[in-house]
């Protein structure tokens, strides 16, 4: 369907609010946007989104601008979000218990079918109607129902052991909640949540000023 | 202290991650590391290590490589991980609980005073000893206790409502897990974490072969 193979790590990262403020001109009932107009309100620039769309194929007529609904659909399929993916999480802490009840994730297409946790007071409990089974059912889980994503949220001691267990099972899609960098195969795909990181940069650009006038 | 005024936002971007394996190198009584060393551990080439660390003065000795403890202080201080914040949370859902109960977030320095919700299911709780407040007690609870970072982990609706309070009070960063974009002076720093952005990259990065093979 497109024109590149290999479009850039910048440009992915900005689909997805592409995709949102989309959503919300839907739920304005707007169906129609000038590439002017989308621009003054997600704050690129009208060359740089033009660009950006033209990665995946001709959307927008001259004159016309965008049919908002079709733009929006068609965003959708390139992050993939017309499919269904059978999803995990592993770590029933505060973070896993987060994710399991963010209620974005359905409607996106994620469906939790099992959360897992070694400590015996989580264990048992349930998440989303999901009953929290122990994590040394992880394995024979795994090789028993295929599984599209899987979701860490354990520990950093404990990542790349849960990593590689999911990885054996034919999982090809990790989000790593988990303040480490956990090695794959190349054919599997790992998206990073390091909240200490983004914190830090936070605070870096708080001081950034001070930094440069000492 | 520093060479340059404006650091690129990628060079800022990767100093948590810096400070991160350091860290480890402490935990494993390594004192001392090379760059070639440091760059096989961290993954990037040692020529961008040296490149990132010149932009914020001379760090290193030919032949002798990184004094690891002096290397990770350093960063640690451009990070302004050596100074104090005091902090609020509003939104005490199950984001707000759990960045509240994020082990890591008081050792960064970061001091959580309170945290507010609208729900009187929650107000009253204790989340890490701390009782949640109602937020209509927002405005006066800021005009007496002076805040650095506010951290906000309500519904995208009331984001702005939130930020405009937090702003109209002097706080000059904001950890921003509400999936919008909130608008604040140009002396206000925000650092969105968007989940479900990251889920859609996840998502886009599995379908990416499909997408251009079809």
């Amino acid at each position: 369907m497109a024109k590149e193979t290999k479009i850039s790590m910048a440009v992915i990262r900005r689909l997805p609010k592409y995709h949102r403020y989309l959503a919300e001109l839907l739920t304005n009932d707007i169906d129609r946007i000038s590439s002017k107009e989308l621009s003054e309100r997600i704050g690129f620039t009208a060359s740089q989104i033009r660009q950006d769309l033209n990665c995946f194929g001709d959307f927008g007529q001259q004159g016309y601008g965008y049919n908002v609904r079709d733009l929006y659909n068609e965003i959708g399929k390139i992050l993939g979000l017309d499919k269904n993916y059978k999803t995990i999480i592993v770590g029933a802490g505060n973070i896993g218990q987060a994710v399991a009840n963010y209620s974005k994730f359905e409607k996106l297409g994620f469906h939790l079918q099992a959360i897992f946790d070694k400590n015996p007071k989580l264990v048992g409990i349930r998440i989303r109607d999901i009953e929290v089974k122990d994590v040394d059912c992880l394995n024979s889980y795994l090789a028993q129902n295929p599984t599209d994503i899987g979701i860490i949220c354990v520990p950093k001691e404990h990542a790349q052991m849960v990593a590689d267990i999911m990885v054996k099972h034919g999982i090809k899609g990790i989000w790593n909640f988990a303040p480490t960098d956990i090695k794959v195969p190349d054919d599997v795909i790992v998206e990073n949540v390091h909240l200490s990181e983004s914190l830090m940069t936070l605070s870096y650009r708080l001081n950034e000023s001070n930094l440069f006038n000492e």
